[in-house]
């Protein structure tokens, strides 16, 4: 799922994107790497101003491994990727400041159109693996669960290594002002939520884990703290967990700076959270070791997408083997597949 | 699979849409049909000028019957269905007459996103039933074939009961002499083919098979004549056809105005074809039965469609329940479901 918020371009508030300009080309460009190896829509592929790369490099480096199949949606996307691509034909978010963050109408068609498709997909597979890259994205998060009436301050993960909480806390703070949505006001008006304070990711992938629950599926919600977002809205909703799990890194839930696991479970006790140990400080190379010390986490679905190939395997991909599948990529990124 | 070429708008070559202004929106009101029972682009469902409704009514009752996942693949259809749809990003084809029927850089990227797409589908099912909505699509066909050295001329079938096959030789003969391709120079470059005399279905789907059957997987070309052409690609490419087949309705099988039988066996004896038959002539709907009187026939992937629903339910669904379900769907339409 690729989608963008201009929330995503307040300075300071994410590590995607070496610069402001291509924040907007980081989501085209991560599902562009994932079928390719390399990105059409920029010269290289995304990587921090610090030098490290994209999660997308694990993402790949599970679903190769492992054989998994992926289609990648649009959701109001600002670049678009030059792949096959699913579009729900709908407009990037606004800059959460605003209080209008999303356009109402895109809410609900994001909504309805990932329910047609989760309904097909959740058909077609055992379990439905949902990531996301959007940059951004926990900011939003902390935005629709105070519409919700879920205190996530302070609790919201980060790609950086030092978690700007407070900016994230007066640019929702600002939201709040303008929309003027009292804390929990819209707790059962989650799209209304999203249109106040969100952005087009959650009530897409909200949209495609309704269609899946409906037939029967499973979900997997393979992201950190963003997903809170979107559990935060089924739960809202109405519908059964039962079937609904988050999967990330460890590197999300180890994280001191943020609390996924109390964030959760503020939520649905009922919602496990699954966590990869990707052995990332165990990497001879600097910008994947740089995972271990809370630069990037998570992200583009990676620990999710780790956990679904340890589980399709039986168990017999584990974190050493992702990891030396991902140092491969990561070579094969700086040998020229990328260009 | 929705697309579009501009052969379709020559008058007198397709039943699809009630007059000329109707068959750009032909395709995405089909696929819409599909997903809500009715079209939200046109006030109401497709429809000859006969009165005989879109062959998707068949498609859809199929697909519930078996309670079929399905995916809508736009590759240049004029109008964009109000849907979650994969996007190839290509424009419509150009009127064939012209020579100049896909802009080459379209095919390539058809074929190239098909296989990408097809690759994903084909590790998620066992069965990919490929099917199609383009207007003019037997026309177009007959030219590729002409470019690939296969003699198609009187053997495509029709949506009318009269099969306009002066009016299509004239065309594809127009779209020759400008082109200068002759019988057969193309063989080893269907691509080009396609570009010179083709629609940008054909790149798509015949991507889309490649893809598939490159991981292993079978495929269902879910069509009547238009298939040849695909067919027709596959071979040129040196494909192995063990995994493919086409599928049908009787009402293509049986017509005696065109020759699918004797078209698909000059291009491949290993190809078998499935013909459904969907007791059509038994309908008290006097729309439905003009079926078995040679009116629309298939589309959409209707007989294809049919014959997988059949193949799920290993046979428990037959031609007389598809039939009774049919009619089902017809009295929806007919009953303010569209609107």
């Amino acid at each position: 799922m690729i989608s963008y918020t201009d929330t995503g371009a307040i300075p300071g508030i994410t590590a995607a994107g070496v610069n402001r300009e291509f924040i907007k080309y980081t989501p085209a460009a991560d599902t562009e790497f994932l079928y390719y190896g390399f990105c059409k829509c920029i010269n290289n592929v995304p990587i921090t101003p610090e030098g490290n790369p994209t999660p997308a490099i694990i993402t790949r480096a599970a679903l190769r491994l492992a054989d998994i199949p992926f289609l990648v949606v649009d959701a109001g996307s600002k670049i678009k990727p030059s792949i096959p691509y699913i579009s729900f034909g709908i407009d990037p978010g606004h800059n959460i400041e605003s209080g209008r963050a999303v356009d109402a109408t895109d809410v609900k068609m994001a909504f309805e159109y990932g329910s047609i498709l989760g309904k097909q997909l959740g058909k077609s597979c055992d379990l439905l693996v949902l990531g996301e890259s959007i940059p951004g994205g926990t900011t939003t998060t902390l935005g629709v669960l105070h519409a919700l009436g879920i205190d996530a301050k302070y609790k919201v993960s980060s790609s950086m290594q030092t978690n700007p909480h407070r900016l994230k806390n007066n640019i929702v703070k600002h939201g709040i002002q303008k929309s003027r949505i009292a804390f929990g006001e819209l707790r059962n008006k989650p799209l209304e939520a999203v249109a106040c304070l969100g952005d087009p990711m959650m009530p897409s992938v909200a949209g495609i884990s309704e269609g899946v629950l409906s037939v029967g599926g499973k979900v997997l919600l393979a992201g950190g703290t963003q997903m809170a977002a979107v559990l935060g809205i089924l739960k809202s909703l109405g519908l059964k967990m039962k079937e609904v799990c988050i999967g990330t890194s460890v590197y999300v839930t180890d994280d001191h700076s943020s609390n996924l696991a109390g964030l959760i479970n503020s939520i649905s006790t009922e919602v496990p959270v699954f966590a990869a140990d990707l052995r990332m400080e165990k990497s001879i190379i600097r910008g994947l070791e740089a995972f271990a010390r809370g630069f990037v986490k998570d992200g583009v679905g990676a620990g999710g997408a780790s956990i679904a190939a340890m589980l399709k395997s039986n168990g017999r991909i584990n974190g050493s083997m992702l990891l030396k599948t991902i140092e491969e990529e990561y070579e094969g990124v700086l040998h020229g597949k990328s260009h």
